[in-house]
């Protein structure tokens, strides 16, 4: 097919957006339209008779598998980057390398991780849960003992309230997805939800919120609405199937959903009932930042609808022009993800990405459209709307008004938090991704 | 609340079967109904003063994170048990342990592999896929290439086709359910539609069969129809996130949804158009098992409804009378489960399970119910439904239709293949959890 036919298949597809944005009913109709639509951007190249000889893996037996399985040598640049990578006695962040990934959830090997004193080395059969304080019966569990009770099983994201915070600065940090936004990831957690334990303590009627403490050197504790304890919480015991991971909170966590990560408290071994909030140091002082009019930020614990591309991304150069695929991830704390735009031009004109099924409510939603690169500039945005109605920001709003950071910062210790604006990747000439403000 | 009490309570709820089942129901209205319900069957303790002193590993900070976090050492026993363990020059099987994971997928480490000759050393930037035969221009996919066209992200589960094959002995093994089924797991798998590849290439109107080709040593290679592949094959790329893991086909595997595990040939190097099945050993032999009637059993491609309660089961002791969760997998590959149905006699009757939602199609969906443990004897049953309205046969409607073993053999090399009868745990007054036919 030469170059004018298939540009009249692609104008028959109806370009959703300027700049080679297809719409997504190539998508949805399956291969045979979108097939025929990218025929003449060939992607594949044709068969030379010597492709069919033997590689050198072929020629003789592999290696066994083992009890359990480990990735191939050829992944082992597929990590999380770290802050403190030698463990220094201080906080320890590490990042999902998102553009490293596809599919709706984290491996539990790159789930981020923050933790203010390590993981503790928890012995589950010695571990015990209390829940105390403004309760008819103060009950302990064991983990044995949680295992009886009926479970769930849910997809959800966890995210830092700082996730995204190189955004806040002036200028546009020279940083990948993974540095700006590695602290969310996403996973399948199953156990008890805690209103069926708070049920069986028996809550008295003046209980209005709880405080949980887990077991880290730290203490590490979190006031919560009863409210958000009595509607969705989890005390999760599995991550992906399998018991959590040490930086995960092996071998139970509170699961909050939605809400800042830090509330999700790890290693927990405690829940006291409480009239009123605890005023921990996170809910004083860390993440209540003081806004541009001068109050504070305060008990503002959803992670609201955000979005952001994972490929193309910077440190995946482009490889000529033609076709490519366009996806990211979207989630809220409101529920499901309901439409996700896309930008090629930044901003300009937008089209609609496919969103893969089954979107599930305060879970990853990966979207995903296809684009026709044409080799000259471009710039990449995606756009998210939830269930509830709230959209992502642009991120002149948000800055006005919460407070863009006084200095050009590095990646960490920024001044505010939340940050769910949108993120643009600029692509040049010679295919290089870049992160800019646009 | 005494004994009486709590028996009134219970009639409340609304035994839906005998010996101790209760009705979903009692599940889905959430925490306050069932802690009620089980306020006289404590399973949790009351608190003493001493609980609340620190543990040794709250004394002093833990552990950082790794650039790839890896589990618990308390965990160090969950793993895959192996036959041919040392990795000599012949088949190697890995079974997943079910009984010691939740929710509704296997992670990478601990999925199921059968692999004839190793997992081959493959350099992704080295490796091709080809298409060709019957299409009108053959084409060569790099990984890179592959990378461009759009993606899915669909949860599945692969099944061998000797799965649950020593249930065809005809006497109950004493076995647990990872030696009994194993050989099934379930993922998320991201790649690209096999449709689109293939239309790309184009499709001679004469082709009906494709043959597909590991890169192994063996080349192990398994006739598809190509309306299967035209339906929902898949070339996977990434399994629960990240990229495959080496047993599981590290570049590239093919993905034919619900079929038998090793039609989804790993390490995929080769497609070829055919107008007929190649004949493959494994379609030719294998997987061609001789009736009663003395008619072979071939081209029988999909694994049928199946179901099997993982919690309790073998190696799980019960630890006193009260209240346990039963809980286990159901899949098929006619698409999603409508039903399963719970027996704690034996099958004399039966309550509905829960299904976590979501339900997907050929997934593993998770089920659940509620059992108050009266201490007595008790056999433990599930039986599954699909939505094409296929039910899970007795064993002795199966072992009548297919033949049983004729003799008592060990946990590998029998006769015949797709075994979706019912497993049955019997309990014991000690707490004991038995594999037993009933």
């Amino acid at each position: 097919m030469n170059k004018k036919d298939s540009t009249r298949v692609w104008k028959d597809l109806g370009p959703a957006a300027e700049n080679g944005l297809f719409d997504r009913r190539a998508f949805f109709k399956g291969g045979s339209v979108l097939a025929a639509a990218i025929t003449g951007y060939t992607i594949a190249k044709p068969l030379q008779a010597q492709t069919l000889s033997d590689d050198p893996w072929s020629g003789s037996a592999g290696t066994p598998s083992g009890p359990y399985e480990t990735r191939s040598r050829f992944e082992n640049d597929v990590v999380r980057t770290m802050t403190n990578p030698n463990g220094e006695p201080r906080s320890q962040q590490s990042r999902t390398p998102h553009h490293m990934l596809d599919g709706t959830f984290t491996p539990n090997g790159l789930h981020f991780v923050i933790s203010r004193s390590g993981s503790p080395d928890i012995d589950p059969e010695q571990h015990r849960l209390v829940i105390h304080g403004l309760v008819k019966q103060p009950l302990v569990f064991t983990l044995e003992s949680l295992m009886r009770y009926p479970m769930v099983s849910r997809m959800h994201f966890v995210e830092c309230g700082g996730n995204s915070a190189p955004m806040w600065s002036p200028e546009p940090l020279d940083a990948d997805v993974q540095g700006l936004h590695g602290y969310v990831s996403c996973a399948e957690w199953s156990g008890v939800m805690l209103s069926t334990l708070l049920e069986e303590a028996g809550i008295d009627p003046t209980a209005k919120w709880l405080i949980a403490e887990g077991s880290d050197s730290l203490a590490l504790h979190r006031s919560i609405p009863l409210s958000k304890a009595l509607d969705d919480a989890m005390i999760a015991l599995y991550q992906n199937g399998e018991k959590l991971m040490p930086g995960n909170g092996y071998p139970m966590r509170l699961l909050v959903p939605g809400w800042e990560g830090n509330m999700n408290v790890k290693w927990l071994r405690r829940i006291e009932l409480l009239d009123q909030p605890a005023m921990s140091i996170y809910e004083a002082r860390t993440y209540a930042p003081i806004l541009p009019g001068g109050k504070a930020y305060q008990f503002y614990f959803l992670q609201e609808v955000k979005s952001f591309i994972t490929r193309p991304s910077p440190g995946l150069s482009m490889n000529g022009q033609g076709l490519y695929e366009i996806s990211g991830v979207a989630y809220s704390a409101n529920g499901r993800i309901s439409k996700v735009l896309v930008s090629a031009d930044g901003g300009q004109t937008w089209a609609e990405a496919a969103l893969q099924e089954p979107v599930l409510s305060k879970a990853f939603t990966r979207f995903r459209i296809p684009w026709q690169w044409d080799g000259g500039p471009a710039v990449l945005q995606s756009r998210a709307w939830d269930e509830a109605g709230h959209v992502q920001p642009t991120r002149s709003e948000i800055v006005a008004a919460r407070g863009e950071a006084s200095r050009v910062p590095s990646l960490n210790g920024f001044p505010s938090q939340h940050y769910n604006g949108p993120t643009s990747w600029q692509i040049d000439q010679a295919g290089e991704v870049k992160h800019v403000y646009a």
